[in-house]
């Protein structure tokens, strides 16, 4: 490719996506990493499991809060403890100072440098929690504010979309979960292989592009351990190609919402195989019957209501979002693409927000 | 009025939005007699207090949802404690059975009826929790699986689109949390002389009426205790208006959607005087500068970047929420009206939603 000297990030311009697609096609590699050296994840597990914690706090913001809501079923369902997503302003804008004995605060930021997060651990380490981040960057402030730290070790990010980080964020907490319960990574040892085939091209997918370029009102909807993916899917859409999507839980979406889906809706709805996946069929008979299009994502894509599926490699139920990310990702990706947008060069976005 | 014999709920067709409007205007008298008769919920509150929780959780589905948001920062500012919001499939899907000694349970539901709070509520009680259900139905059923319940006194509630039920129910968790504290609703006290002045007949709120008709595109935004009526002024906005409405903190706003926030985004800001309506200032000069519409509502609308105020009589901010949402669900009600929707009959929504 010829150089535009003097142009900037000009050369960027010329491969709209560039970056999110090469961070895309990362992740088998990513995942590869992670399950190979676990060692010192192991050892934080290890640490985490001898204080006993009772209660677990988790906190975000943005895509790593998605990937904190998974870690939440991840705590209630494997370890059977209470856990709460932060609100981090309740420190940052209150100043509360609640006694953190027996919790475990896990507080996840790509770039560990959210000056909000800081400010939350630092006052939960004060306050007698045990504090753990997790970070794709060793060297951050939040990793010297916490007591302990987990590398998602996705290598640099370029692009402004979040895509490896967040599902190298993923695995790495199921990795931490399982360990604290004493587990090998059994489910996960496949998913490098699993996410190869997942991100092979397909007509599925191609289909799905074509069918939702002209989309405007998008629901994204799951159940269980997927409704992180339903919130992420809408957070990268709206960043990516601006649509206006929305997240739901497939039981929330009954409770009112419903009444804003129409045939003019299209219902991208995360199912997998598994209890989470299962209980999509309800949800999805009525958005189906209300004539609104449902794209279906998930290795149970074809056994629930739909009008179009992607289907992806079965795995166990609490790892399959790290697989679900994938095809949102490449949508996201493309649908942005198709309809003129730079997704590497979104309107008004920083890397790093410094909110308080 | 002249009754049309035969058709049914045609009455009500004849006066679209009447149950709603009648029930909106209800609330100030809701207030007054939840302030007057507190014996009951102080009992309550002492109890709780006697078994020091050191945790809290809050279940809830749909509006209850973002009256437990509110509860949220309730705990973790006025009693310092670590709180989390349930997700009800980990135990309605998932079967989870954590150890919940220590821990205060509070199950939030308008008619109490909801299979998964129940689920979940008895759950807890078997595995240690303090329960305390909070429903407009003493003799409901998740009245009954809890240790304890407490009363929002809302009277009947025919319309659809749940407004003096939601602000009830916060006013009741607020003066529950207050009174474990050992407080006398001190901040309180006026909110029924506040309330009417809210619903008094404003030019404001008609202009914004105009002003959004058309609007396509909304998102709602809010931080601290206004986030909660963000989540709801989407929802309302969805369920009675079908707008394409979602919320979002005003710190996570920030972190992506922004990219999607431009000239044709109407922003509904809930900017109460206080700490989280001061740190909406920096958020709304982003959406303002990118051309975005603001319509600022709360007593300090007028203080941060707006294109349109709708002010609020001033109050302690822990208890704005419960007039924010007032100009919301009228906002909601007109420019359903406007539309030429009905919303006491919104398109396929039932009152209780029985999801598991």
């Amino acid at each position: 490719m010829t150089e535009h000297p003097g142009a900037g990030a000009g050369e960027q311009s010329q491969h709209p996506g560039r970056n999110m697609s090469s961070e895309i096609a990362e992740q088998p590699a990513v995942f590869d990493g992670l399950l190979s050296d676990r060692s010192a994840l192991t050892e934080v597990a290890r640490r985490v499991a001898e204080r006993a914690p009772r209660f677990v706090l988790l906190a975000a913001r943005g895509s790593s809060d998605h990937a904190a809501l998974y870690a939440k079923y991840l705590v209630e369902v494997l370890l059977q403890l209470p856990a709460g997503l932060v609100s981090p302003s309740t420190t940052t804008l209150y100043g509360a100072q609640p006694d953190l004995t027996d919790v475990l605060l896990v507080s996840v930021s790509q770039s560990g440098g959210s000056p909000d997060l800081l400010e939350v651990t630092e006052n939960a380490r004060r306050n007698g929690a045990t504090t753990v981040a997790v970070t794709n960057n060793p060297d951050s402030a939040l990793n010297k504010a916490a007591e302990m730290s987990v590398n998602i070790a996705a290598g640099p990010e370029h692009a402004v979309a979040a895509t490896k980080t967040y599902s190298a964020t993923l695995l790495t907490l199921y990795l931490l979960v399982d360990a604290i319960r004493g587990g090998e990574a059994e489910h996960a040892r496949r998913l490098p292989e699993l996410a190869e085939r997942a991100l092979e091209p397909t007509e599925q997918l191609d289909e799905a592009v074509r069918r939702y370029r002209f989309a405007d009102r998008v629901l994204t909807t799951g159940r269980g351990y997927s409704s992180a993916t339903a919130a992420e899917a809408a957070l990268k859409l709206a960043e990516t190609s601006y649509l206006s999507a929305r997240a739901y839980s497939g039981a929330d979406l009954l409770h009112g919402p419903v009444a804003a889906v129409d045939t003019e809706t299209a219902v991208l709805a995360l199912c997998s195989s598994g209890r989470g996946g299962t209980a999509m069929t309800e949800v999805l008979e009525t958005v189906h019957e209300r004539g609104a299009d449902v794209c279906a994502i998930g290795s149970a894509a074809k056994a629930v209501p739909h009008s179009h599926a992607v289907e992806l490699p079965d795995s166990a139920e609490e790892i399959a979002p790290v697989l679900e990310v994938l095809p949102v990702q490449r949508l996201a990706l493309t649908l942005a693409l198709e309809r003129g947008e730079d997704p590497d060069r979104p309107r008004g976005l920083n890397k790093v927000t410094r909110t308080r």
